[in-house]
């Protein structure tokens, strides 16, 4: 059994801030990875809002996080899922591929895109139902695309899509979007992007590939009919916490692991990061922030320095 | 009298970031800055640790952040001084020169250096005591220097000393370090570096500059002279909170400013951010998470969307 001092779970945002502070506090620091490093950040298109860059890819910045975390010493595995944990006496993280020792163990496995739940939404996965611009964009170059949501991550979605679709409608079921103003200005802008009010997602059709969406608008009751080749689903996220939440860690209603200001759940020596978290506010910084807490006290609750204070 | 939507006082890493959200949610926003932008950032001679970027001068990222938020539209008004505020029923906010109104308020006045309160302290200041390398440390090439801490600031001034100084010396009232691992390992590296261990400064003496130091070990109870042509304290930090105070913000023992997880204070739409709060890690990280939250929260507080809960 390989013995480490601190196992980060998850190589977004806040697992890669995580693993740069464990590291540069001197703490041997593992980081485990499901899929391949970079969380929802790697599928942003382009972030303006990570103080320090004024325009950059997902894919960009997440390089740069990787680097910096590997060239201070952070061993960082992809593509090993975590299956369970043992969180009491010594902590065990179980894998696909091996059972590790950690003295402190950091969750930040981030999210994953909620689902309409609606008829031909399965049956439609990856033929024509996306959750990811950035993957799948480009097979609906001068296609026409519906976009479902009304956060920053459907506007955000809706505006790259009007680059290399012929045209975006986006359906929200509100009638304002959730989404920063700056982004709904630059939608405004854009000549073939159409924003659906009040209207929700009832059922996706085709044949071997989407073809239409059933519409229902709940202000006029009315339902109708819109031809599409894709649609893109940005409805919202679901904490990636059900492994934690099996070996007794505590979560609120929704599925966030709850943590306190040093971003410490409920079993000593075992923190959470990120999106994943029940803090108010999921943006790069406050991951990033919340990575340098959580590896900080963990740090701290390893090798207890004499100012260290575990209260 | 101005009126604005979102004032923030402060231009550091956490009120830049706070400005950035500010801005890009459509708010009118100014930020008060009585130095130059930068805050305790700009002093930073290189920073490592801010994910995203490897390796970063603190003017290099503030002129990033600078730029980032002035293209969004913020106001960044330098060299204007907070006097007082008005914090019940209509926010005001009187510097030097204006008296403004707000929608909401957010103080992210960071932290002023510490000092050893010896004699000759003051009588040296800018006479070879100082307490900031990157502004003072051309005047000490080839010189002997003194730095007194034992934190990450004081390892940073010491190892950026030591590419410039001809010696250096780092006194720490402790047998150990706090600073962070990997600093201490390049401190070790550095032939012209040496630690004091369990050293304190009692008085610092010269003619019209500083000519030499008394120290005192608290392990041997000894007192010596070193000496040397400059001091740089690196002590710690105390917050900038006093105004606050006087408007009735609330602050713990010290004079941080007591937040919540929305970084709100006491008082109703007025929140604090960065250096100045009472949060556990002072980062870069922490500051631009801690500035991503309160401007998010008041724009909640201010334009009151469906999804805004003030509870």
């Amino acid at each position: 059994m390989e013995k480490w001092e601190l196992i980060i779970i998850g190589a977004g945002a806040a697992g890669l801030t995580a693993g740069l502070y464990g590291a540069r506090s001197g703490l041997k620091t593992l980081i485990i990875e499901e899929k391949m490093a970079g969380g929802n950040t790697v599928n942003a298109p382009v972030i303006e809002n990570y103080p320090g860059f004024i325009s950059i890819t997902g894919q960009e910045l997440v390089q740069k996080m990787v680097e910096q975390c590997t060239r201070f010493g952070v061993e960082i595995r992809q593509l090993e899922k975590v299956e369970g944990l043992e969180l009491d006496n010594v902590k065990k993280v179980f894998t696909n591929r091996n059972v590790y020792e950690a003295s402190a163990i950091i969750i930040a496995t981030g999210t994953h895109h909620r689902k309409l739940g609606v008829p031909g939404e399965e049956e439609f996965g990856g033929k024509g139902v996306s959750y990811c611009a950035i993957c799948d964009a480009p097979f609906f170059k001068d296609r026409r695309v519906l976009v479902v949501g009304g956060g920053n991550s459907a506007a955000i979605t809706a505006l790259y899509l009007s680059e290399i679709a012929s045209t975006v409608k986006l359906s929200h079921r509100r009638s304002q979007l959730r989404a920063e103003e700056a982004l709904v200005r630059e939608l405004k802008k854009k000549e073939n992007v159409e924003i659906l009010w009040n209207t929700v997602v009832k059922e996706i059709k085709g044949d071997t590939l989407v073809r239409e969406v059933v519409l229902y608008n709940n202000e006029t009751g009315e339902t109708s009919k819109l031809e599409t080749d894709g649609v893109f689903v940005q409805i919202g996220e679901v904490p990636n916490s059900e492994f934690a939440q099996k070996a007794g860690i505590k979560v609120d209603e929704v599925g966030y692991i709850i943590v306190d200001v040093r971003q410490r759940t409920n079993k000593e020596g075992v923190y959470a990061a990120g999106d994943v978290t029940n803090r108010p506010v999921k943006q790069i910084g406050t991951a990033v922030g919340e990575g340098t807490i959580a590896a900080t006290d963990a740090y701290g609750y390893i090798r207890r320095p004499y100012y260290y204070k575990n209260g």
